[in-house]
């Protein structure tokens, strides 16, 4: 249920970056970054990777606390780094309409799947990077470390300079998975609040601050050719299905009870 | 657990329908529709409803079954419908990188959380009609009956004109749950076929031209003024938390085994 680990405590992963079979994908990713799409009809904005500068992260992530309030996880991810990139860059981050992207809260329009937060960053890492299909593998892989540490991290990581609420009461928890049903249920569990509480709203708004903070960590490391992958898990490969990390924290006793309507 | 019904055989929602706040609702998106975001930065594409024309569902469904093998779920869904409204309409279709958006794929990058073709579609639903913040309402409840008819229909629905592999040898399966590793998983233990076969691939093209059926059905009605929501649940209405419409699918006795490593 995890990536195998040698006798040398390497991961598969960390092989194949030892012996230079990501390098290669990195190479290839390189080679292919500027290729266009293969699709016939692709536009403009279908030339990868989009220019970045590098971000700082804790403005990032105070941008993206105020953006919740306005327009909730996912989308507060996205508009954190794009219209930093709007100001510094230009196009093509003027053209992209961030502000449909609402609908991504409470894992979209409120059916608790994937968390909005990392959702919003997947869009932000691989619009900028690119589809794998055009060979730009960093994206994908920068969207997969996202999803693993958003599940492992104790969540909220991020204080903002000015909280709305104060973070004395806003327990930290982790949600060891990225739905949004599962990580606000698990939170809401340790700090005895409900939904619709001052107290879980100021929570999710730095739980997306503290994924935009991360994402940006990520971006800068890879526009400074530094980047390397820090997930390696595949459930496809491990377990035949695709899936999470942790099989049993679904499949098994630990299952909370429904709760009562 | 669902929406109350009342003596008359009414949901809430259906009620709202009947004493006109959902039509309050519908004159506030109309006349919200075109206004600008209220975000300062917002780019020229931050203008809703995108200029929508009516599409054939069944030519929409061949084109994703097709984009499928190239782009896979989520990203086939998009380009079924945005590859027509490039030639049909222009911008600001032409600018909307449709390819970065592989990602969807087995619930973003194999962890399978929300399954691609809804994540598609309800990003073309919120693109075209714009966010609730905008007073755009019908995006996000054509979204949420995409989720409802995702995890009800009998999957997949649309046979395509040539099919890669024989209709006859996939069964049609019902997910209970727009998440990709639920929906997956019910079909390949109805099918007896691993993730990696012809067969199940064949399945999730058909399930996104499915999708893409649907979601041009729904398009078409809102574009003719003629679109009511199909889908009424609210899980935080109803039970505190986000979630889906069937709490006991998954707290409950009826959760398999995970599989063995």
């Amino acid at each position: 249920m995890s990536d195998a680990i040698n006798d040398k405590g390497m991961s598969r992963r960390q092989m194949m970056i030892g012996t230079g079979a990501l390098a290669a994908t990195t190479a290839l990713a390189s080679l292919g970054g500027w290729a266009k799409s293969a699709h016939a009809q692709g536009g403009p904005t279908e030339k990868w990777p989009w220019p970045y500068v590098k971000l700082d992260p804790k403005e990032t992530a105070e941008i993206c606390y105020k953006e919740w309030y306005r327009v909730f996880c996912g989308c507060a991810v996205i508009n954190s780094v794009f219209s930093q990139l709007r100001e510094k860059v230009g196009e093509p981050y003027k053209s992209f309409p961030v502000d449909a992207f609402v609908f991504l809260e409470g894992g979209q329009m409120g059916w608790g799947t994937i968390c909005g937060s990392p959702a919003g960053a997947n869009i932000v890492a691989n619009l900028i990077i690119g589809p794998r299909i055009a060979g730009a593998h960093e994206g994908h892989q920068i969207a997969a470390d996202i999803m693993d540490f958003y599940s492992k991290a104790n969540m909220p990581v991020f204080v903002p300079a000015s909280p709305k609420i104060d973070p004395a009461t806003i327990p930290q928890t982790v949600s060891e998975s990225p739905l949004c049903h599962i990580s606000v249920g698990r939170w809401m569990k340790a700090a005895n609040k409900p939904l619709g509480s001052p107290e879980r709203k100021d929570r999710c708004a730095r739980v997306a601050a503290s994924t935009a903070y991360r994402l940006v960590e990520l971006l800068n490391d890879w526009h400074d050719g530094k980047y390397k992958p820090t997930s390696s898990f595949s459930c496809s490969k491990e377990n035949g299905i695709t899936g999470q990390f942790n099989c049993t924290d679904c499949h098994g006793d630990k299952v909370p009870e429904a709760p009562k309507s």
